[in-house]
Formats: structure tokens, sequence, C-alpha cells
């Protein structure tokens, strides 16, 4: 484990460019391929989320590498939801009871531009695109590529490499197809989809709606959502069964169809979408998955991390803060001086593993959250209690929402225990009426703090 | 979906033949592929456990196809597990409660033997063994084998293809590459393998210890289970780390050390296996996995049963059971005639997945409490008390292994979630003290009830 080793890392996404950054910033010689070409000189959105939710665990990483300004002045702050009834009237729902918290619209190719470049400016740094790996011999860590310039086919050689290749990462096939180990792996689809339509920006570049919010049309069996850009224009992603529900994208096979499914649905987002025919028979309808696969190492050899170690559905709007966190863990992990990239890679993994396989379960979970629960009369009684609770004692009450988005040193597993016993904990004092006669805020507090511990004990003595 | 048409069955194993003999009663033409010799003729049994224990869901299904009896035949009743300490005491545990509940060990290769030679009674019935299946071509209903005898491949076009070819399946695996569907698919090791060893009768061919119970050895971190076999020796099955804690497989790399362990863990079954470096060395390490996936079926073309939809680790004694239970739950939706294998294939994953997905959970579940509970004080003392609520109340109390193992009329994600609520509150009373002062069992009874019900309604509303 020396300066002098050579590391590859397959994949510039976002969560390959950052990881090339801290590691030129830590002294390695780094060489990164990309299968696609540069993002900086070409339009390449095409399939991809175009805008992305960014929060204080992404921010924690960009501020290890030295690039949370630049990222800050693309960002646009979404204060909350606001949800869209069927008949067009909306209500505002924060995030957090907390002035200060807030989640951010940011573009996903302005972003990798950034860190591309920042990468770049490190002589030890070589970015090489429209290089697709297609295979990765993990015993002698030789990546083998196809170069789409030339067509030519080229291996390189190195000490280690890193796997930022996303949800479809060839390093993972090669674990998976080699067998060198006990590889287990997972990969779970929802029965749902995603399809990604434009509201443009008004006649004077302006937003047609808040720009401050993240815009929901929850209707159950499917939902609509919309995220702001810079340019004045929104992001709309469409959510819904591929084949299966009343509506479904089998179904929509129609201009017609498509106009009357968003009449009924969505009349107010209709209305703001002029081009939705086209970009519903144009854009790619999307697959949403979970994976999760184990162990992300093979000797001190190789690292998967990112996407390609776990990528989630994007429900909790954590997909690219939870691979940002993945280079903050190993950045600690390096400063350890394990003595080799084995030791490194198992302490990595030791750490991160169950905060990623959490992460995946959260966003699964919220997934039905927002379909279903913001719409329940029970859900939204709770909520308004936190917001309550957080706002007069912010340094004492933090929803899950608020301990998973803005408190980035807790992890996504101590979240998601402390999260769940506690929403179980105020939905069932909820439904009991049991704070009826509750007057004081602060005995409420207590009430759900005492709750929420004997859950998370009672759990405990059943092995849970 | 007519008797005319041809079926093709991947697999004699124990979920194909029994499939076989079922599809020929309901009078279907089916051909079965086989890729192993005919184990009647050869003794193909190494590296496959030579027993399993048979439960009342595998007798259900046995019993709908004619073949209950002729397998109680070779059965040896296990009335309770019988655990064995570090200093050589023994402490039985039984089963249930109630007097007729009971397990049995069984040779897998003679009632395999028995299904083969039931299913071969009928005419509409071939069995084709030395075929190894190499691929499908699930569009067209086409199957690719090779001969193990000639050594020639050969295609097999069909109008449905079951998969019953277990946890390496050859169809599952089709479903994977050819990528024509969403495919959710998982595959979990657990961190420990087994292997298995052999306690041999005694010299008047009789069982050296009693052949009554299911021995444990439990130590924590490891395991040792012995089951009966009819010649009077035993199948011992160790339980150990691959490479992780203090002794692991990789470890035990010599003779001295593979007899220091034993010696120093399990004196008492060392005495008994005479073999055991020559097993040990010769005999092969296993992996101890989970599989799940979905959908099963593509289009009503094939569908994946037993093992090669489900497999799923030893530690419930359920894995032959649930794919017997396969067999009963696709035999009552064929009764329902819904008119096509798409729409029989889709009611079936309907019905049996959530169930499927339960005994994957509960079986690494039991794992934990194998190794450690048994030896727990708090699980001892709940364990005595369901004993007890079961003998008085034999139709009002079960036990979630009970309901697991003995009620096959209950789903096992039934079983599975009012057990672990069960659980809960009894560990949870035991813990607290609850029972201290509570003198009469009906109202022992009745304070449970009263806890499971509430702890189900809790989760209910959180929308756990």
């Amino acid at each position: 484990m020396k300066k002098q080793d050579n590391i590859l890392i397959i994949g510039a996404g976002l969560c390959g460019s950052l990881l090339a950054l801290r590691l030129a910033q830590r002294g390695y010689k780094v060489e990164v391929y990309e299968s696609r070409p540069d993002l900086r000189t070409t339009d390449i959105s095409a399939g991809r989320s175009i805008n992305l939710a960014l929060s204080d665990r992404g921010f924690k990483a960009l501020r290890l590498a030295g690039v949370e300004e630049k990222a800050r002045e693309i960002c646009i702050p979404m204060y909350g939801r606001l949800i869209h009834d069927i008949e067009g009237n909306t209500f505002a729902s924060n995030y957090s009871g907390r002035e200060n918290e807030y989640i951010n619209s940011i573009s996903r190719g302005d972003l990798n531009g950034i860190l591309l470049t920042e990468a770049e400016k490190h002589e030890n740094v070589t970015i090489h695109f429209n290089s697709k790996c297609t295979s990765v011999d993990i015993e002698n860590t030789i990546a083998n590529f196809k170069s789409y310039e030339t067509k030519e086919e080229f291996s390189v050689n190195v000490d280690v490499i890193f796997g930022t290749d996303g949800a479809g990462s060839i390093l993972r096939k090669s674990y998976y197809l080699e067998k060198k180990f006990l590889f287990s792996y997972s990969q779970n689809y929802l029965t749902h989809g995603y399809k990604e339509l434009e509201i443009p920006a008004d006649i004077n570049g302006k937003h047609q709606i808040s720009k401050d919010h993240l815009h929901i049309w929850p209707r159950g069996d499917y939902m609509l959502i919309a995220l702001p850009n810079l340019d004045g224009s929104f992001t709309v992603t469409l959510f819904l069964g591929h084949e299966e529900g009343a509506y479904h994208f089998e179904g929509l096979d129609s201009e017609e169809k498509i106009k009357d499914f968003f009449q009924a649905q969505f009349p107010d987002a209709l209305k703001l979408i002029p081009n939705i025919a086209e970009e519903f028979a144009n854009n790619p309808t999307g697959a949403l998955g979970t994976v999760k696969c184990s162990p992300w190492y093979y000797k001190g050899n190789t690292l998967l991390m990112g996407d390609a170690a776990h990528a989630v559905v994007p429900f909790y709007g954590q997909g690219m803060n939870a691979s940002f966190e993945d280079v903050t863990v190993l950045d600690e992990i390096l400063n350890q001086n394990l003595g080799s990239w084995d030791a490194t890679f198992k302490g990595y993994q030791k750490v991160r593993k169950k905060d990623a396989d959490a992460i995946g379960d959260l966003a699964v979970e919220n997934y039905y959250e927002m379909r279903d629960h913001v719409a329940n009369p029970l859900f939204k009684e709770k909520r308004k209690l936190e917001m309550e609770l957080e706002k007069n004692f912010p340094n004492e009450y933090f929803s899950k929402y608020s301990m998973v988005t803005f408190n980035e040193n807790i992890g996504y597993h101590e979240a998601m225990t402390k999260g769940r016993a506690q929403d179980k904990a105020l939905l069932n004092m909820v439904a009991d009426n049991d704070l009826r006669d509750v007057s004081d805020l602060k005995e409420v507090l207590k009430r759900v703090q005492k709750e929420t511990n004997e859950i998370l004990e009672e759990d405990k003595i059943a092995g849970l």
C-alpha cells in the first residue's frame, strides 16, 4: 500500500470522480476510465436523472475534497414537499422543523463536471473517456476495455482497481461470474418504473411553480414528482407500474391514453407539460432496482463503491449522498493506516456495509410513504407533531427523515433503527389518542422518548 | 392448457419426482430429465445431505400423491432435540407439548427412489437420467441437454417446462442471463459452511446414542448436529465459519488441528466418529445459501419450483417440506381451472411467494436460535413455558415452531408473523418477570394472547 501504487477507477460518474479527486489529494496515482464521452463537452443526459437531491452527507464528502462551495453555487434549496391533490390544491410540508435544514436540487451533469475538472487539476490523475470496461480479471488486477473511438480492445494491469461503475457494474458482474468466492448478491426491482418529462420555464425564463419545493402528486398506486432546474424548468418524473394496476406503462400506448391519464390524475401538471406525448414516447421507461452484495472487495485487489456496491431506489433522495459518503468513510479508514489494501477494504466494508444496506431499505420504505402515507391522516398528524417537536426542541428531537438527511454524523443504520422505533411510538400514540390531554409539548417529547426507548428495548429482548 | 400438452420437468430430485407423479395422476404427459444417474441403482450420495427432516407439510403433499404410507415406513421419529453440553451432559427439549407432534429423519435417496418408482408406474411419465440441462430457451420452450452417456447434445421442444433443478437451477440462470424481463434475484450466503461426518452403528447394528432425538452440540459460533439413519448410523453435520472465528474450516487443515478442535469442543462426539480425520479431508465443505427470486414464471412457458425457486438454509428442517408443499399449492391452483398455464403460474406465485420468502427468513433466523439461544436462559424459560401451554391447551396454543412444522394448514408467512409476535411477547414477559405472580396457567395463556395481539396491532398501525 504505497503512494506509487497504480490505482485504476472504472467509471467517472459522481462517485468515481469524487474518489479520484480525493485519492489524488492523498497523493495516489489515479487513472480513471469512463465509457461515456466527456459530459462537459457532450450532451449525454438521455436516460439518466437530470437533477438530484443533494443534502448533508453529500456536502460532508464534498467539503472533505474542498469542493463544497463550488457545489453550493449551483444548488436550488427545496425547503419541503409541496403536495398537489387531484383537485389542484397544494399543501406545503417542510422537511424539518429547523429552519436551516433543507435539501437541494442540483444538476447531475454540472456537479459531475465540477468534480472532473477538480480531479484533472491534479497531475497524478488522468481521465480516459469513451473507454468501456468489458471485464475485470480480479485475480491479476487487469481491467479490459474497448475504446468507443478507435474500436480497439485493450487491457490495463494495475495494483488496485476501484469499481465505481454504477448499478450495472462490470466489476460486480466479474465477481458474480468468476465464482472465486461466495458472493452474496441481490437485485430487486419494484413493480414500478419511471419516466422523465419536462415543465419548461415560462417565457421570461422563470419557474412556473414554486422552485422552493420538491413537488409531489401522490395518487396511491402512482405518483408524479418535480424538481427545479437553474434554467427555470422542472424535471418531472412519473412513477407508475410497468404492467400492473388500473394504469400502467404498457397500457399507455397512445397519445390519447397518455393525455386522458394525466387529465384525470394530474390535470394541473398536464397544463405545464406542453410536449407530453412526444416526451412520453421518446424518453425511456427506467427500472427501479435495489442492489446489495457482499463482499465488496476481492483481497486487496478490487473494491466496489457507490451504486456498483449498493444501488438504491430514488425515494429517499440519498443515492448520490450515499455514494459520496462512501468516499468519506474510505478516507477515514485510510487515515487509520491499516498497512494493506486488503485490511483497508475489509475495514471499510465492516464500517460501511450495515449503513449501505439500511439506506437501500429506507429508500424502498419511503416509496410507500410518498405514494400512500402523505395522504394518510395518521401519518399527517404524526408529521405535524414532529414539526412542532423539531421546532421547539431543535437539539433534542430529530425525525427519521432528519436523521437520515440532515445528520451526517449518524450512520444510516442507526438513523433507521431509531427512526423506525420513533415512528412506531408516535403513530401508536396518535392512533390511541394518548396525547389528547397533554398540553405541555415538553411532556409530549418525554413520552415519545420513553415509548421509543421501550420499543427498542423490547426488540432487543426479542433478539430483533 | 390441455392434457395433450407436452410437459418437461428439469430435475428428478425430491420436488421434480413428486411433481411428475402428481401431474401424471392429473393426466398430463410428462418427460423428466435428470443430470445424475438413477439413484436407485447407483450410489451418488456424495456431497448431499444423506438424511433430512420430514414433517407435516411434506406428509400432506405425499398424501395427495398417495405415497404417505410408503414414506412413513422408512421414517425415524425424532420427538425433540437432545442438547449436548461441553461437559457431555445432555438435556432433552421436545419439539412440542403435544405428544403426537414430532419430526422424522428420512433418507433422501430412499424417499427419492420411492417417488421415482411411483411416477414411473404411470404410462404418461418418462424419466431420462444422465441428461444434463445446459440452457433453456424460455421464449420457445426449448430445453437443451447434454447426455453424460453418449456425450451428445440434444434439444427438446415442449409446451411447458418446469424447473425443479435445485439451488443451482439452469432454468433460473436462463431467466437471469436472457434479460427478457426484470428478474429480481438474490443469493445470500451465511459466513458458515457445513461438512458431513458419520457416527457408525455399534457392532450389533444399533444406534450408539438416542435415535429418538435430533442431537445438537451448540457452541455459539459453531455447532454439531446428528440425525439417525435406519442402519443404526447417524449423519453428523458440523456447521462452522468458512474463514472467520476462533475456529474455521480454512484453519482446520491438519489431522491434529481437527482432533484438537473436536476434543476441546465436542469430546463426547469425537469418541463416536472413528474416521474423523479421513472424513474431514474427503467430504466436501458445503456452502449455506438462501435463494429468492421473482417472477418464478415466464409467460405460460416455464415455472421454477422447489429449491430452484427458493433454496433455504437447513436450520428449520423445512427445505424438503417447502418443496413438497409447492406441489400441494400448484395442485390447488390447477383445481381452480384458470384456463391457461399463464394464469395458473401467476395464480400459483401470488399464493405461494410470501410463504416461500417466509421460510427462507425463518430458516436463517433459526440458525441463530440453534447456535445461541438454546443456551440462553431467557429462551430456555420461554421454551419451558411454551411446552406447558401446548400441553395444557393443545387446541389453543401453538409455538412458532409448531405452527411452522406441525400446522400444514397455516401458511409459512402467517406462522412467521404470528410466531414472531408471540415470541416477542413471551420473551419480554419473562424478562420483565410479568408472570411471576400468575399461578393459573389459563391466565398466563390469556396474557400471552393479549400481548401478542397488541404487538401485531402496534406493528400494523406503524405500517410494518
